[in-house]
Parts: C-alpha cells; structure tokens; sequence
C-alpha cells in the first residue's frame, strides 16, 4: 500500500531551494529516468529527478521526501531487469549516475572506496593497474554501476570462483529515508560490531536506505594468461552433469557458463563469430594462473570422458564475449520474458531435464544461459510481444520458477526481486520471514517512501 | 534498560508443563549455565535452564518467555569470551548442548545440515569422511559448537584463506523472540530474495532470535599433505611488515599466525615442545596443495628476505598445536584481560609499535598472539587479580582498542561484543548506525526478552 500522503501533491522548489544541485523536471528528460531495462511497465510519472553529486544532495532529497511524504525510486545505470528502478507516478528519483569517483585505491590492504556511481568496468580496469582486480563481474559490467551491483547483489560470470557482490563489500556509506548519514563494515577482514548492517543493505534493492559509498574489496590479478575453453556436448543433460563434476573436480575454473543450442543460435545470429550451434548445449569457461593451459586440458579432458563430443582450448577472449553477448541477442529479438533461477549445482542436469518438460508442456521454445557453475540459469521464453503471447510467456516462467524451488533452489539469484517477481516471493520465503522482512522496512523507512512496494 | 516487567516472579511450571524436556531449576545445576568463559562476572541467577532437544522446545520457552516478560540468555557450549552467554537473574537460560545433530551430509552441492550443538571440529571431521571440510576453524573448534561460532560469526586460524564463519553459512532456520520460526537462505550459492537475514542473524549474539538449524557450506580437501612453516624475527615489527607481505604475495598460505615472545614464552612454559622463544616475534602458518613445500619454501624464503633470523618447514602441525595453546596457556596463569583488536592487514607493524608504546606507558607487560593474515590481535595485559590490577589493565586494552580504530580497525574481530565490550561500542559505530541497529531489534524482540543490553 502506497502511504496516503503520496496522493498529495508536493512541492518540489522546497527541494530545489535546498539542493545544491541541478533538479530535472522537464517531464521529457525526467521520462528515460523512469523506466529501467526490465519489461516492467511504467505506471505515471515521476515529478523530478535528483542528479545527485554529493552524500549531502542524497540526504536532503531524502529528508524531503520524507517530510512531503513523495516515493522515491533510486538508480546508477538503469540497468537492472527486475523493475526495481522504475519511477513512480508523483514521485522522486535519485539518480547516482554523477557520483563516479573512485576515491581511493589502498593498494596494501586490497580496498577500493568508491562513489556509488562509478561503471563497474572501469573499477576492475582501474584496479588493474595496480595488479588487482574488483572480482564481481556481471554481464553488465560494461555498463551497471557498482552501486547498483551492491543494491541488487548482483552476480555474474567469476561468482563460481569469487562469489557475488556481498562477498566483495567491506563497508558502506548510507543515507537512510529521513536523511540521516550512516557508516557501517570495516576496512578489517574480520568485524563483529553489531549487526551485519553492510549485508542488509547488499541486496535490498534500494528499500532501506540510499548507498553512497563503498568500501570494496579486490584480489590479485592471477599470474600468466587466462586461457578460454569449450566442451560441446549432444545432450543438455550430459552438459549439466558434467558442471556438476567439475565443480566437485580437482581444477576449479574462474568461469563456467553454459549456453544451449538454441542461445548459441540466438547470439550467431546476432553477431556471427563462427561458433557452431551444438545439439545440446556448450560449456565455456575460463582458468587462471601460471598454469592455466594445464587447467583448461584438465577440464576438457574430464568432459569428453563425461560426454562432449568437441572440446577447444584458447588463449582469447571471444567464447566468453560470445557468452557476453546473451542479452543483447535476446533483446535484439524482443525477448525479455526470461528469469535468473538458481538450483543447487548437482540439480542442473535435472533442472535441464525439467525446463525442457515445461518448454513441450507450454509448446514454447525456451532458450537457456546459465552460469552454470553456480546452478545460476537464465532461461528465455519465446513468445509473440502479444497480451496472449506475454501472459503465455508469463506462465512458462512461473513453472520454471516453481521447478527450481521444487529442486531446492531460488526465484532470483542475481537479479533480485524488484517489481517483477513480487508475486513470487511467498513462493520461497515463509510467512515468518516475510513478516521481519517487512518489520525491518518499518523500523528504518517508517514513511514508506524508499522504492515502495517493490523487493520485499 | 531491562524490561520493567522482568522484576516480577515468573511463573516456571507453565513452562515446565508445555515442555517434552526437563526443565532444570536446582540453583547448583543451573549455575554452570549462568557464566560463560570471558572475565564477565555473574549479577544474580537464573531460575532455570531449558535443555533443548528440539526446535519446538526452544519455541516454547521463547513463546512463553516473551508472555512472562523473562529475559533469556542462550548458550551453545558456553565458549565465548565476549560475556554473550552470562546468564541474567531471575531469567531463563535456552542451551542447545543437546541439539547435537548433523542432520545431512549433501556431499554433492558441499552443504551440511546441522543441529546447533555440534561441535564445530565434530562437524569438521564428519565431512573429512567425504573429502570435504568444514572451514571456520576458531581455536576452541574442539569445544566450541557451530551454534555459537554463527551466533558469533567467529574466526579463526583458516579465515586468511576461508574468510569467517558468515561465509560457510547458506540458510538458517531460527525461532523469534515470541517462538515463531523462520528460514532464512538458501542452498544455492546466490540468492537475492530479500534482505540477507542470513548474514543479519550470524554475528547478532542471541539479540534478534535463536538458530536451531543451519546449512553451511564445506569445502573440498586439498590433495597432498599439509605444511607447517615457521619464522622467526628478532623484531616484532619486521614480523608484521613480512606479514603484509606475504598476504600480498604470490603464494598464500592457509594459515598464517603471529606470537610475540613473550606469548611464546607463556605457551612454553604451559606445555613445552621445544619451540625456542625468539627474540621479538615468530610466523607460524600452513600451506596446502600438492605443492605445500613449494609454497612453504617460498613464505619462508620470502621470510628470511624480509629479515627472519630463523625458519622451518615441519610435516607435523606441532607448530600450529602451539599456536592453539594460547588461550589455557593464559588462561592457567589467571590472564583473561584481553582483546580480540584487528586492522587492515598492512597496519600490522604500526599496530606492534604502538601496542609496545602502550604497554610501555602503562608498566604493564602485554603479550600477543596474532591471526596476522587477518589482522587480528590478541593483546593479554598481565596485572594483578585484584580490583586497582583490573582497572589497570581494563585501561591498557582501552587504549589498544583505541589505537586499533585510529589504524582503520575494529573494537571485535572474531569474539563479539557481548556484555564485555559494550562500552567500546560507540567508539566505532555512529550514532546512526547505533540508532538502526536498536531499531532492528525493536522490531524483532519488542518485549526485549532475547540476550538484553548486550552486543548492541
């Protein structure tokens, strides 16, 4: 329930008077601001926009809309696919995408303090020169922030080896609804002060407070090169078990991602790169260090025993860049009914086996990338851009949601909930966890106005 | 502030009539139960102990706790050193001692499913059996149990490599302040459905609700034998500086701990095995892998160029056993004025220097013992148990832990606030971040019945 006061309309010179920066309100510049990548749809307009530049902007733009009680939506890039940016009809949005320094790189320590705004892309290239790296690593680096990576927890390619964003925040700078300015982690490994205010925050989708900074930890750029491989296999279930086998193996990847034949068919014809369309699915990958190649060989090695029919072992970028190129394919097609379900690892081949299930039951090609070496899958329903075609898309979905939870596994493991799995979250969470779920929103956000009715 | 109401006498065969386990009132057999093994002193009894056998026994105490305003202490093994466990007067102690299950062993996705109560080195050998390991590794891990080290998120000897104990837990099942029950988490390794409670109820110190099962995560076991390394440096601050280096380095060791000499005095003295007290500080640690002695011939070179008078490499863990000894090595001499300080890592050697002007300042001899590839120090005042002794070395550890801030560090590392340094708490956390962590567990425990006045 939006609070009642969000019905009024306020007064944003208020706001302007005490900004120190610029307020949009031009209903054309403010429009890109209230959609994100998603297919969420708008629902009205938001009145203003924040181009954030500073903590203090943060703060008085919340402490307003406390006081004038107006929704406030907050965004980095717009990149998100779970509708959690979206603007509000009457509302405000805060938009962080001005606030992109990186403050400090302490190279001893292995910490970046950055503003929230900062392309995540260029955080790790930044990093790098100083022979460190920032190991979140969505699909989106190119073009997400790192305050919105945190926001959403978000996940990506290296999680199998370095786990998703939370695992990557030491310490962050929060301005909660009605302004006030919050520290919370520590630049130490090891911090037991309090609660875990710094997860609580990874994650919650913009519904507790607005990041304005964080403390992040790197890691060391492995030695030697990266070498890229490919294991083909005839069945997308021989493909599953063989993630499962070497994530239970001797030589751990950096990377193991999957796409099945129909996503390879997909992203070819988006950008032909000469990779041939397997039967069943195709394993790419990554290995690091002083022996790389050796790794690589071990890998492919274990999946032609467990099945592949070709293997290829590389010292370039381009099976991963193929694998990169996922979304845009699809979006290049107007295929956006798709999820992020994750199942524990040694459910993947029965999680193939069951979507395909769905897919005949529905008599709807659905196309599958996964981050597969972290049960982590996006498949992708085909569908006409129809009310029928989408509610039938729709429906696909909600089964293969449903599957995932049968198998142990998550609505959403990277994308976070937002507005478009809302109607899926008492599918996992119970009734209990719900309701502190909310509490917790209602101890710290009592006006109800950061990203309402979304996340939780 | 106590809740007004736990000054009246709470009525226990109300309790005692919905339980299916005994309920202990016999002062001497409650007694035990009301200390736990920090300095903390006892204020008053408890009135009785629930011995737990079931998640619906920990809710019925907890339901009828909150109804009969009775304030509820809850122990594990009754290891921690924070005061987190000390019983309340006229209160209810919840102990889980009995809740000693590991429930399942899911070799496949390296999850466990645990009772409360294990013992962390039980659950550490049980999934040894299946070629995995069980990661936090505090040094009580023999006595300790997984219920408390989450309740904690302790520390330990294998952090540098594994990170703590919030990282090897999945999902939790936890009953609240009224005796509701809730999951947390999930089996997947990402997950963003949500706010993290997971992550909110590791570390909290029985404040928000207590855990009665848990999924961690366990690892594979390195192949080949381990290595033990030691380092010995006549200065305590060159040890620190190798410190940085070698987390800095190219090869990582699973284990890297620090003693100064007069902490190896005091261990060798408790149980002597020939370690040769070295002039400022010695490196122990452990490297893994089927190149264990590659990488330990490399820590100990790298040592040496650093200014180490002295090294070894052993097969056997008797370097590491040392190292373990520490605590009833102090603990057998009456030392238990001490702290569990970290910074970051490359603050290390300012952090020796200042600890040595500190004790100097004061005339009080401090001997330490380091998880140093974390930062995280172990300063022991030695002073005389008498009340005018205590106060004096109360205020040598004020000032170490003052120190420990100005370096960028943290008041608690591994062992919590608990009732013990809960004065220090605003030292690092603003008013803010005070202010939400209270509102959290208003939110949670509104009758104020779970582990009052304690952690926040």
């Amino acid at each position: 329930m939006l609070n009642p006061r969000f019905d009024e309309q306020p007064d944003i010179s208020e706001l302007q008077a005490a900004l120190t920066t610029r307020l949009v309100s031009d209903p054309q510049l403010v429009a890109p601001y209230a959609r994100d990548t998603s297919r969420a749809v708008a629902t009205g307009a938001p009145i203003a926009v924040v181009l954030a530049e500073s903590t203090a902007d943060v703060s008085t733009a919340l402490a307003w809309a406390t006081r004038a009680g107006v929704p406030v939506s907050v965004r980095g890039a717009g990149t998100g696919l779970a509708g959690g940016a979206m603007g509000y009809d009457g509302g405000l949005v805060v938009s962080l995408e001005r606030m992109t320094a990186i403050l400090d790189i302490d190279v001893d320590n292995r910490l970046a303090t950055v503003q929230p705004g900062v392309i995540t892309a260029t955080l790790d290239a930044t990093a790098r020169e100083h022979g460190l790296f920032f190991p979140p690593d969505p699909a989106s680096a190119r073009i997400s922030t790192v305050g919105g990576n945190i926001a959403t927890n978000a996940g990506g390619l290296r999680c199998v080896a370095h786990g998703v964003t939370t695992d990557s925040v030491a310490a962050l700078e929060v301005v909660l609804a009605d302004g006030r300015v919050m520290r919370t982690g520590a630049r130490t490994r090891k911090n037991v002060v309090g609660y875990d205010l710094t997860r609580l925050f990874v994650g919650s989708e913009g519904t507790l407070g607005i990041i304005t900074q964080a403390i992040v930890r790197l890691k060391p750029v492995a030695p030697g090169s990266p070498r890229s491989f490919r294991a083909s296999f005839s069945s997308l279930e021989d493909a599953g078990l063989a993630v499962t086998a070497i994530v239970n193996g001797p030589t751990q990847p950096e990377v193991l991602e999957l796409m099945d034949s129909l996503s390879v068919e997909i992203i070819e014809s988006f950008h032909p790169s000469g990779l041939e369309v397997p039967a069943g699915a195709m394993l790419v990958g990554q290995t690091v260090g002083l022996d790389a190649e050796t790794k690589a060989e071990d890998i492919t090695t274990l999946c032609r025993t467990l099945g592949a029919d070709d293997t290829e072992i590389s010292e370039t970028d381009a099976l991963l860049e193929a694998r990169r190129l996922s979304n845009p394919a699809l979006n290049a097609r107007g295929l956006k009914i798709s999820c992020d379900v994750g199942v524990p690892v040694a459910a993947l081949a029965r999680m193939f086996h069951g979507v395909a299930e769905v897919s005949a039951a529905h008599s709807k090609r659905v196309s599958t990338v996964a981050h597969a070496g972290d049960g982590n899958l996006h498949c992708t329903v085909e569908s006409p851009d129809t009310p029928t075609g989408i509610s039938e898309a729709d429906a696909v979905i909600d089964d293969i949601t449903r599957l995932a939870l049968s198998l142990g596994g998550t609505i959403s493991g990277e994308h976070g909930i937002g507005s478009v799995k809302r109607h899926e979250l008492g599918w996992q969470l119970d009734e209990v966890a719900l309701d502190v779920q909310r509490s917790i929103k209602a101890a710290l956000d009592p006006g109800g106005i950061l990203t309402p009715d979304r996340a939780i």
